[in-house]
């Protein structure tokens, strides 16, 4: 038996009814709690653990304890034909960013192009999500969020910007669509999580100490930021200039300016406030959507056949010696979620216990 | 005497002078030849000397024999409120590029953002450029292009992708504008041809040769794509996954497809097509501008206020040791910039024989 037949796997659909049921139990709407179930599932589905079911504990805390408001006042700040700015009223992060897509998409449709910043908010989950909302409104998506401080901007000492996912997704016809969805640090926090479960030193080039040394020890991996701890992650590109470690922080940076300071959220060090004796408030993050309507540039049909020859053309490219295969972004996920929508999520031991804690303390049935 | 004060420097007005005389010789128009010669000479003042007039060559021979023409039919083939196509007619990059920068920001001006997409067109110069046209607007611009073949995919043996810049420009109040202007690569080509004028090997990381092993040797850099050459440019993150290759590869193609794709430009190995005798014909490449009026998400002065203080954080955050300075990217550019100015652009002797040798094959005045 291998390690993998161990490890027990449940249908998407009984994880969805858990969650849903969890969600509303701390008070969510019925419709909010099937949004950010969604999300979180989603993300078990393509294969992404760190951002799915794992995390619902983080969820859980922040709603009983106030980080996150179960029935926020959301609502719509300033709108144009093509932009609008929506204040999230410190709910959760998915259901306020799905709407949010939608509106972009929305705009889209009708005037060629719609952006939405969102402030006030909470972690959103995977960015890919609502990027991938686009899709089968043969739209592009994009998706942005500042996060929790882990990247020392180039030459720093202290964390000052978050990992900011950059997510785009792209339609294609035969093809899988093209879907971007990318930390700008080297790596997301989630895999330094993965190496320490894994007891694996981590690769140089992921995390540095606090003064700039490579950090190596997954077992100093805690807590969801390196706020409070002594390494943080590296932007994409390394430490200092030599291999562009200043274009990953730029675009950190970037990330930072469209979701916070566009949306007048809270950014850098500003992010994830406490009272003075240490109790956590509403992170105040933002986000940041957008789509464009392909029709509005071209046919619909002509792009998408450009865009299976494009992707054709990489896939099939000559490989360097020993490499099996080159990929378009996307392809992984969608492979693991076809087979992972066959044969169930695999949830590890230490997520189980969590869940089946989560569901006692709740009076929520465990049924996956 | 230094070396830097043994390089003659000419004035920047000067050097407009005589590349727009060299333009309009080669049957350019008054005004493309004032916008192209514009956009070059931003590029020596800006620091960015690989894309300045060093390049003049490179324009002269395309307008001289075809691969660029001086009067194109330039016109727009689709629009919307929010976006507009446009096919350039095979003309020189700048000058379309400039018009359709002008139409995003108009559009943006009326209805909140515009994004306009460029067909059938040539190499545009720098990124930064056009991205920096939206700061007087109180816009945020974007600005990115495809370009001949330097970057494999992830795993690839082949050149399939171009450099492919990303711009953005964000105003700011007090503080110079965050200027965004990168190459997807961990660097430009340009930055190998500094090395191999230095006669300095190359750094790993930089380059491999078609196996995938480093490339070091700075003499072997010819020509302006690694088509027809053995070595080629590594994307953002370097060979392979592990410090996030795949992600500098993916912003590449998201950049190929709205420059070329959306547009219905050459993309991928399609790029700078030849006769079947390998004459050159035009290079068919693509553009993608953006604008975001800054005020229809969020009052302009609120904005700047905000912007000021996350780059003041950013650039007062403890620094690692022996660290002078942290820096908000565009500052670097704009101090030379200033530098420039007031003492000129200083031109290497490779490139002040090369403008001679311009004059006098076109007969137009030298005197710089």
């Amino acid at each position: 038996m291998s390690p993998n037949e161990m490890v027990p796997r449940v249908r998407p659909e009984a994880l969805k009814r858990f969650c849903e049921g969890v969600f509303q139990t701390l008070g969510v709407s019925q419709q909010d709690a099937q949004i950010t179930t969604d999300v979180l599932v989603a993300a078990d589905l393509r294969g992404i653990d760190s951002h799915g079911v794992a995390r619902l504990r983080r969820y859980v805390t922040a709603l009983r304890e106030g980080m996150s408001v179960a029935r926020p006042n959301e609502r719509t700040v300033m709108e144009t034909p093509t932009t609008a700015l929506i204040d999230a009223g410190a709910g959760l992060g998915q259901p306020a960013s799905y709407r949010a897509m939608h509106k972009a998409i929305d705009k889209a449709q009708e005037v060629g192009a719609g952006f939405v910043a969102v402030r006030n908010s909470n972690h959103y989950g995977i960015a890919g999500y609502y990027a991938m909302m686009a899709l089968e409104h043969d739209c592009i998506g994009i998706s942005m969020t500042n996060a929790s401080l882990n990247v020392p901007p180039t030459f720093g000492r202290l964390p000052m910007l978050g990992t900011n996912p950059i997510a785009v997704a792209v339609p294609a016809g035969s093809e899988r669509p093209f879907v971007l969805d990318m930390a700008t640090s080297v790596v997301p926090r989630g895999k330094l999580e993965v190496y320490k479960r894994l007891e694996r030193p981590l690769p140089i080039g992921w995390a540095i100490n606090e003064d700039g040394s490579p950090m190596t020890d997954s077992a100093r991996v805690v807590g969801s930021t390196s706020k409070k701890a002594d390494w943080r992650l590296l932007p994409l590109g390394g430490a200092g200039e030599l291999l562009g470690g200043h274009k990953g922080y730029g675009l950190a940076l970037l990330v930072e300016v469209l979701c916070a300071v566009l949306s007048g959220a809270a950014y850098a060090d500003l992010v994830y406030p406490e009272t003075p004796s240490g109790k956590p408030l509403p992170s105040q993050i933002g986000h940041f959507f957008g789509a464009w309507r392909i029709g509005s540039f071209r046919p619909i049909a002509e792009f998408k056949t450009s865009m299976d020859d494009l992707l054709g053309r990489l896939k099939n490219t000559p490989r360097t010696e020993g490499q099996p295969r080159i990929y378009v972004h996307g392809e992984k996920e969608y492979e693991q979620a076809e087979r992972r929508a066959v044969k169930g999520i695999p949830l590890g031991s230490k997520v189980v216990a969590d869940l089946k804690s989560i569901a006692q303390e709740l009076g929520v049935a465990y049924d996956l």
